[in-house]
Formats: C-alpha cells, sequence, structure tokens
C-alpha cells in the first residue's frame, strides 16, 4: 500500500510505503491526519506550501455497500481552515484497486499553463504521466469529461476541476465521473478545486487495469460485518430500495423541513416556501412519470450502492436532462432563491457541474446577491445569467465567485448566512437548533454533514430532539453526531448509512467488523468512535494555529435577532453551548 | 464635559457627563476604551450592535500646535478587529470646544433612507437635531460639501461619508471638511464610512459658535509645554517652515524610499521605481512652480498646525487642482500601479475623495487588480475607469469596493499585500523590516502610522536601525514606538510632531506638560508611555475576543518567498519576533 505524490512544481512522482501510522486510516481520518502533519496551517491556502490529499475510505474497493467514497481535503482558500469534503465515485474504489491509499499533490508550476496527470499501473505499480491540459481549460466540463474518455478510454476515472478552480474562486469544488462519465459527482465544499488550480492541475485520470486490489485481512470477518451493513441498508425505510431515498432523491426532504418550519426560504428569511412542493422530491418523481411514462427509481452514484439515491430529472420530451439534483442543490437554488420552477433549478445545479462550482455555496450566492439587491428573488433567469458570469469569469463573476460570505460583504449586507466564510445548508439554526450547533462548531465550516443532527431533530432516526429547544444538551448531541461522523467519512461508507446504523444495531456492528476485517484488528465500537473523537482534534488543533477561535464557533448575528416565521424564533442558545462541543471532547 | 450619544435607530440623543474614567483619555484613548467597554468583539461591524466613536484629543481645540487630530473608532469591517483612524481637521477643534469629549453613533434605523445630524449649542448644551440626508447620497462629494455649507453656513464643520460608505464597502472612509471645506481630510483606514452608512448616517454637521471652549486646570504648565513643543517644531529640518514636509510634503518620502529599495512599486513586485523621480514631492514642487510661476510652499490641514504639509497640485493652467497628495496616496496609484503621470496620480485621490475611500486601499486594490490581470500596470486611464465603477456602485465597482485582500480572493492571487484584511501602505517590508513588525502586529492590520519605525530605519530620526537586518531588536523597536503612538494618536497631536519630540527632548517634555497642564495632573514622561502601552493592551483584548490571533500577526506568505529587488531579500524574520511585540508588551 503506498502514499503517491505528485510534485507539481517539477512534475515528479514518488510512491512511499504508507507509514505505520497511516495503515489503518483511511477517507477523511487520512486527509486530515497527512494535513496535519504536513501542511503548515499560516500557509497561503494557494500558495506551494499547501497540499491538496485525495484518499479513499478504509474500506473503499472492497464489495462493502455504499463504500465508494473519497475524501479529499487541504486547507481551505474558504474557511481558512482544515477542509475534508467527499464525493461518491468510481474514482474512489479505482484508486483503491491500485494500491493507492492518498494520493497527495505538492509544490506549484512555474507558468500559466495547466496540466494533467495521467494514472496507470506499469510493472505493478502505479506511474504517472504529466501532460499539457490547456485544451481542456476555460470550458465546460461536460464537454471535456467526454473528450478525456474519448483519448483514455472508458475504464479510466476522471478527477478535474472546472473553470471556477482554473479562476482560483474560492467557490470551486473538484468533480469525479458519475456511473455515465459525466462530472457530477463533487467534493464541491470549501474551494479545494481552486487549490488543486493553484497546482496547475486541470485533473487526475486513473486506470485501475491491473491494480492489485485491496488487500483485506481477515475475509470472514469482513464479510459478515458487509452483510449486516446490507441487511440493515436493505432493511431500513430510508435506505432500502423503493425506499425513501431511492424513490425520491435526498430531495425528500424538502417537504419535511417545509413542514418543520425549518426550510430557509429567499436567503434565510422564512423557514417555509409557498413553493416548496412543486420543488420537492415528489414533484421531481411525478414529473418524471409524467414525462417518461413510468416511474423513474432514482440509481447509484457509485458501484456497489443499495440506496441508490441520484435522481435524474427528465426534460418535457422524456429525455435525461439533470442529474442529480440532491436536496442542497434544489433547496440552494430553489426556496433559498424564491424560485420554484424545477426546469430552471436543474440547469442552475447543471451550470454548477458545467463549472467547478459547490452548488450549496453557490445557490446561496445568488440568494444573498438577491438578498442584495443585485437581481429579485424568484428571478430565474436572471440567476441563470449570473452563474454564466460566474463561470466565464467576469467581473460580477468573479464577485461572485467569492462565495456567499464574501458578497454579502461587498453589499455591507449582515445577512450573511455563513459560519467560517462557507454558506450555510438547507436547515435554518432557528428551527432546528442542534444542527446549528454542528454548522457553528465543525472545523469544516457551516457544514450539515459534519454532524447530522438533523436524524434525531427531523427525521426522528437515532432518537429523537426537538428542534425548537434551545438546550445545553444540543452541544452534546452535536458532538456525538461530530465523532461519528468522522469515522463515518473515514471508513469510505456514504454518510447515508447512519440513517440504518443509527436504528438497526447490527448495521453498526457490521460497520466495526469491516473495519476489523479489513486491516486485521480488533477494535471496539466505542473505540472506533474515539478514533473520530481523534479526527477531530487534529482537525481543531490545525484551525487553531490557523487562527480560528472560539469566536468563530458562532451563528450570524441577524440569527440571534431576527426572528425566523412561521415559528418566529431566533437561536437563542447562549455561547456556552457552543463551546461546550470541543470544551467537552 | 460630556459624551454625546445619537441614537439611530430612533433618532435621540443623550448628553452624558462624562464618567471620571474617561475624564483624562482623548483621541485614541477613548476611542478605543469606549469600544471596549461597549462594544461586543463578536458583534457583526455593520449591525446595530456596533458603535461608531469620534473623540478629539487630550488637548484639541487649545491653542497647542498642530493639535486637531478627531479619533473614529469601531470594530472595524475591513479587519475583523478593533479600529481607529485619526484626521487633522477643523471638525476637531470645533467638537472639542463644544465640549464634547466623544461622540458616540449607536444603533441602527429600519428603512433605507439616509439622515444627518446638526449638533449645535443651545442654552450653553449642544443640541441634535435629525433630518433626512438622501439628497445628498448617490452623489460626489466635492458637490455635497458646498451645498451642505450653503445650508448651514461657513462656520460650521462637517464630516460626512460618500457613496463607498453607503454602499457599505470594507474600504470606505469618513470625509472631514479642510480649510477650504472641502472633503479631503479623511479617517480612511479600515471601513468606518460603512459603520456610518450602517448606521444610515450621511453627514455630521457641527456648529461650534458658543461652545464653552476647553477648560485647562494649569494654564501656566499647558503654555510652558505648548512652547516647548512649538520650539521643537519650529526647529527640526523635518517639521520646520519651509523645511521637509513644509516644501515637498509627505511625498518627499518618494525619492527617499526609491533610493532605499523599499519603495512598492507593481503591487510589491519591486522596491525601486523608475518613474519615482516624476511623481515625488519634489515634482510636484517643480511642476507647481512652473505652472504658477512661484514657489508654492504647503498649508495646514486643520487650525494651528506650524509644519503645514498640505500640497495642491495646480493644473496647466496654474489653478489649484488637487489637494492634498499625501505621499501614501502618491505612491498607491503612481509606483504601486505603475503610473508615473502626476496629473493622473491627482485625478485617483480626487476620485478617493469624491467617492469616499481610503486611497492607501483603493490603490493597494487597483494594484491588486492590475497584477491579477484586470488591466495593465501602468493604465492611468484604465484606473480611473475602474474607481468610476467604484464610485458608482457596478458590480465590479462592488469587487474592488472590497478592498485589496478580497480582490486577490476573486482572482487566486496569493500575492495578496495585506496584514488582517488591510492593504500595506508605501514601505515594503522585505526592504523595512521593522515596518513589517508594525504591519504585522499592530491592533489595526497593516499601518505605518502605527508604529512609524521608518523615523529610525530610513530617517535617522531618532536613532539609527538597519532596514534590511532581521534581527531580534525589530520587535523592542516596533513596539516602543507603537507605544508611544498610542500616547500621541490620544493627545491630539499629529503624528507628525514625532520627528521632532523624538530628536528634541525638550519636545517631548513640552508634551509631557500640555497633558499635565490640561488635565491638572503630574504623569511622568514614562508613565504616559505606560498610557499608550494600556490602550494598546485593551486594543488587542477585543481583537483577541474577536478572534484575532498570533497567526493573524503576520505578513503574507509571498514576502517570505519572493525575493524583491533591488537588494532580492525576503522578509526573513521568525515568527517569534512578531510575537516578542505583544508577549513582551
Amino acid at each position: 500500500m503506498w502514499i503517491l505524490r505528485l510534485n507539481m512544481t517539477d512534475h515528479s512522482y514518488k510512491l512511499e510505503d504508507i507509514l505505520e501510522r497511516y495503515k489503518h486510516l483511511g477517507g477523511r481520518g487520512l486527509t486530515s491526519t497527512l494535513i496535519y502533519d504536513e501542511v503548515d496551517p499560516q500557509c497561503h491556502p494557494l500558495g506551494p506550501a499547501n497540499k491538496l490529499v485525495f484518499a479513499p475510505g478504509m474500506i473503499t474497493g472492497t464489495s462493502a455497500p455504499t463504500s465508494a467514497r473519497v475524501s479529499v481535503g487541504a486547507k481551505s482558500p474558504l474557511t481558512g481552515g482544515i477542509k475534508e469534503s467527499n464525493a461518491g465515485s468510481g474514482w474512489a474504489p479505482a484508486l483503491a484497486r491500485m494500491g493507492i491509499r492518498a494520493l497527495v499533490v505538492e509544490g506549484q508550476p512555474e507558468g500559466e499553463g495547466f496540466w494533467m496527470a495521467h494514472i496507470a499501473m506499469v510493472d505493478g505499480k502505479p506511474q504517472v504521466a504529466f501532460m499539457p491540459a490547456d485544451e481542456y481549460t476555460g470550458r465546460d466540463l461536460y464537454e471535456v469529461y467526454p473528450e478525456i474518455y474519448a483519448r483514455f478510454g472508458n475504464k479510466v476515472h476522471v478527477a478535474a476541476i472546472g473553470t471556477a478552480g482554473e479562476f482560483g474562486y474560492p467557490n470551486s469544488g473538484v468533480a469525479f465521473n458519475d456511473m455515465k462519465r459525466n462530472p457530477t459527482r463533487y467534493s464541491g465544499r470549501g474551494g479545494l478545486g481552486s487549490v488543486m488550480g493553484s497546482k496547475r492541475l486541470k485533473a487526475i485520470v486513473i486506470d485501475p487495469t491491473d491494480g492489485p486490489g485491496v488487500h483485506i485481512a481477515d475475509e470472514g470477518l469482513f464479510k459478515q460485518g458487509q452483510a449486516k451493513m446490507r441487511e440493515a441498508l436493505m432493511e431500513h425505510a430510508i435506505t432500502k430500495p423503493k425506499g425513501g431515498l431511492n424513490s425520491y432523491g435526498t430531495a425528500i426532504l424538502i417537504n419535511i423541513l417545509n413542514e418543520a418550519g425549518g426550510l430557509p426560504t429567499r436567503s434565510f428569511s422564512a423557514g417555509r416556501f409557498e413553493g416548496a412542493a412543486d420543488v420537492a422530491g415528489e414533484a421531481i418523481f411525478e414529473t418524471n412519470k409524467e414525462r417518461t411514462g413510468k416511474e423513474v427509481y432514482n440509481h447509484a452514484c457509485s458501484p456497489g450502492c443499495i440506496i441508490q439515491c441520484s435522481n435524474t430529472l427528465y426534460d418535457k420530451d422524456g429525455k435525461e436532462a439533470v442529474s442529480c439534483i440532491e436536496y442542497e442543490s434544489d433547496w440552494a437554488f430553489g426556496p433559498n432563491c424564491g424560485i420554484s420552477d424545477l426546469d430552471a433549478i436543474g440547469q442552475l445545479v447543471t451550470l454548477c457541474n458545467a463549472y467547478g462550482l459547490d452548488t450549496i455555496e453557490a445557490g446561496v450566492t445568488i440568494g444573498v446577491a438577491m438578498d442584495s439587491g443585485m437581481i429579485p428573488f424568484g428571478d430565474a433567469e436572471g440567476a441563470i445569467s449570473l452563474m454564466h458570469e460566474i463561470g466565464k469569469g467576469t467581473a460580477r463573476g468573479r464577485l461572485l465567485g467569492m462565495g456567499a460570505a464574501n458578497v454579502a460583504k461587498a453589499f455591507g449586507n449582515p445577512r450573511s448566512p455563513t459560519v467560517k466564510g462557507q454558506a450555510m445548508p438547507a436547515y435554518d439554526p432557528r428551527a432546528v437548533k442542534g444542527i446549528g450547533v454542528t454548522y457553528a462548531t465543525t472545523t469544516m465550516g457551516a457544514d450539515h454533514t459534519a454532524g447530522y443532527t438533523i436524524a434525531p431533530e427531523i427525521l426522528s432516526v437515532g432518537g429523537a430532539s426537538d428542534p425548537l429547544k434551545a438546550e445545553k444538551g444540543k452541544a452534546d448531541l452535536s458532538r456525538a453526531f461530530q465523532k461519528t461522523t468522522a469515522l463515518i467519512d473515514s471508513s469510505g461508507h456514504c454518510l447515508f448509512i447512519a440513517f440504518a446504523i443509527l436504528d438497526i444495531p447490527s448495521g453498526f456492528e457490521g460497520m466495526v467488523e469491516e473495519v476489523n476485517g479489513m486491516f486485521g484488528t480488533n477494535m471496539t465500537g466505542d473505540e472506533l468512535v474515539e478514533l473520530g473523537a481523534e479526527i477531530l482534534r487534529r482537525e481543531r488543533a490545525f484551525n487553531e494555529k490557523a487562527g480560528l477561535t472560539k469566536a468563530h464557533d458562532r451563528l450570524p448575528e441577524f440569527m440571534h435577532i431576527e426572528p425566523l416565521p412561521p415559528h418566529n424564533v431566533v437561536v437563542g442558545l447562549p455561547d456556552e453551548v457552543y463551546d461546550a462541543v470541543y470544551g467537552e471532547l
């Protein structure tokens, strides 16, 4: 098992045997530990000292279900702290099966040109070829991906940045291919695309042919765990085939959050949107049924997934138009912008994929621009036009490419729905207080996936917690979720397995056995969760050295003074609650 | 003696007797102490919880020479920390003579309209009238000021914001009237204009008629100190009539810094500019001589100044065109942008005054935009056009109105010559290391006036220190200057008295006697400097609570890795040097 280092300064590479210290890490655990060990927290995120690390999860590349995640880590140009953002893609198991536990992109070349790296097995080892990539820059990734596949063959997997990353935007992601080889699976958050762009690396193409595969230390135990995990996923109402996620996708949450009064509407001015039903997951399902004449269930983002939550929106002629419209993307451009036209939302999501942008950051940015008077709420055509400006790099586009917090600054607008410079996802913390504690305190900037308390607060999964109750217990809730999440993000499993393993104890056992089977270890569930806590401590230590303090673990002031309809509540949590999350870790 | 509070939420006001704790404070000491006492360091700078404080210096309003400074303080929207920015203007002694030791602007109204406050003496007390000010918004301040004077008479003094402050830009200052009633004297740094704008306050007009004047506790001692100060100023080569500053203005520094290899050129790419001589103070003097047919010496920015360093640039017809072109402004738009056309530089400075912008921040922003490829270096017409966009609030203008650090972010350009988000002034820290330590560590963000080590490093004033020597002693040097500066900024004296009092011991004695005479106290010089240190500690404590840490006390990475011609030096100071400044305060 190797760590592969690409040195972009001189376009050399180095294959290292993985150190003992890293052997039982994967995904977020590995990216965050490598960043912690090797990157100066005070470095400029776009300078030569930052590193971009790709790591498949602990069990990625095996036959464990729903485990094809790749973590991408670096110092974030958006938050100024450590960043891990993961995506599901065939790229992840392919990297794992080449024996590469982590791919570390280092240095920075002279000159303006962009490069790509092609990695393939030669004589049993990964070999890297660097080649100019200027033919792919400045263009729509939906055009670029087919060209790359035509050139290198359909067995390869492709990670790339769009123009957003080339331009160095704080809002820029890293795209990975989906099952149809389109650039739609994103490590979107935190501006990692611009870190890749700063190293003048346009794409990483990997060909896993003849890879050694993933070594499993204890096949029996592993298979036992895998079976338990599979059973739990097949059983839970949210994760099972034709269950909630497979039928309606993550956008099933639109109606649920709207009902709860926590669906941020018109840039966090209200918690309920009159057009919610028109853009909900159910509406996508019904629209597709009408347009195709049949019930269309969702597909997987990556090989081996049971949940299969990725939807497709079909156009009026019954042809595939957009894939995938996640809840967050749907909300960001829909209710958050006062837009209730599904096709327009689909087009906005597609533009994010085309230009290499994070949908949450982009949608919240457009919302802040609307809130600041740039265009009116509900102006779908205006939003589409702004998105093109971002993708083309006009002056207005540069402004918007900076993300929501910066656009609020440019307009002197204190209504900035951001934490640590990162845009808030689709849950208003005034109406769902636990997720607000996660937004405020996670090492990642406002991020629902870092500690998804929505499970007990809204979905009654893993217990129940009153979303409107401003109580000290929200700190404990968020902390528990943050620890477990750091573990799941390291495992290589998709976070959505959480629904099943929170409610079905054998599912959690399954994950523990998978990991122990993989490494030949004998860790308890508690020990694994403690590993999650240890990862958080490393991330937190990095952030402290980078200059992030308790003052950054706060929600925006306007949420403390501006009541949110329909519940007409403000956040109402004292600082001590936020401080208790890491204070008592 | 009063503190006058303007409550912008309901347009009421309150006149309070000044508390004992504030009685012996003035200027920066008073603004920073009030901000420290009353403003939540975690508040949004443009929200209702921030306060904007105006305070004349300890001895402002007396006949002490060169003492007409007003400090403006708030939490800064640019740096996120505490801010004090002072200006010389008749506004300052006028406020003092009305018995107002501090004017505190609080709260925030509903609605979009702007207001002005008119303050005049009625029955021996300041009375405030609030009136709509929308007729003055969206316009050139050079048009607005004459209208305000026409309306309220020539005895009033006017503080106002331009469109930059109305728009909420992080780059926006507060303008004060000069001796010709033009809006040219600025508390420019740190975005204080937008704080005033966030309170919907366009202008503060004060009419000092019938003010009680300033009470001096010990007239004899005060007069004795004043005489010593006057003598020192009249004697020192830099401050005396027809001396360096009176002849060539602050722009006398252009040639000096160019010679020293520390004049930041083309956005901090070199330390020497081939066109320096064409834009130097001497060139302004010679140009005026040629255009007017006589030697023109400089004038005072405010009543009672001996130094009189404010220049005027005459146009080709021998008419007054621009006043004043300070060294910093001259440099920011000149060498820093690769522009060597004095008239163009003058026009750019005028646009800053017209729109309410800080010249340093604006010039460095244009420089970063040039460095990022928006327009070429040396493109004066392009720069003028960009300045109009800033003033008009186009999308490009909004982007540039955010200041240099943010524009660097929008372009993914790590060459951001800023500290704590604030643009660096006209001394490259690679070639003048002590000033770099001041930039890095002052509570204010990159600010030369916070600890002007240029005196010993370049001007051989107050001793001598090798500017190129990377030594621990730079921490002691910067700390000593920062302490004394906090005192001078509190006294009401212009910082330029430092030249005289550093070299002429009786000058410093004079300042001590002025302060003791004013308050009837018996403080030693050391005790007064310790008061300066105490002010720094308060500011630092505020900043720490606001989330600023040692990681923010650093110079930009590129200055550590990119050698600066002609000396081809990098910064070369270890972190310990920066940490020692406040660590040993």
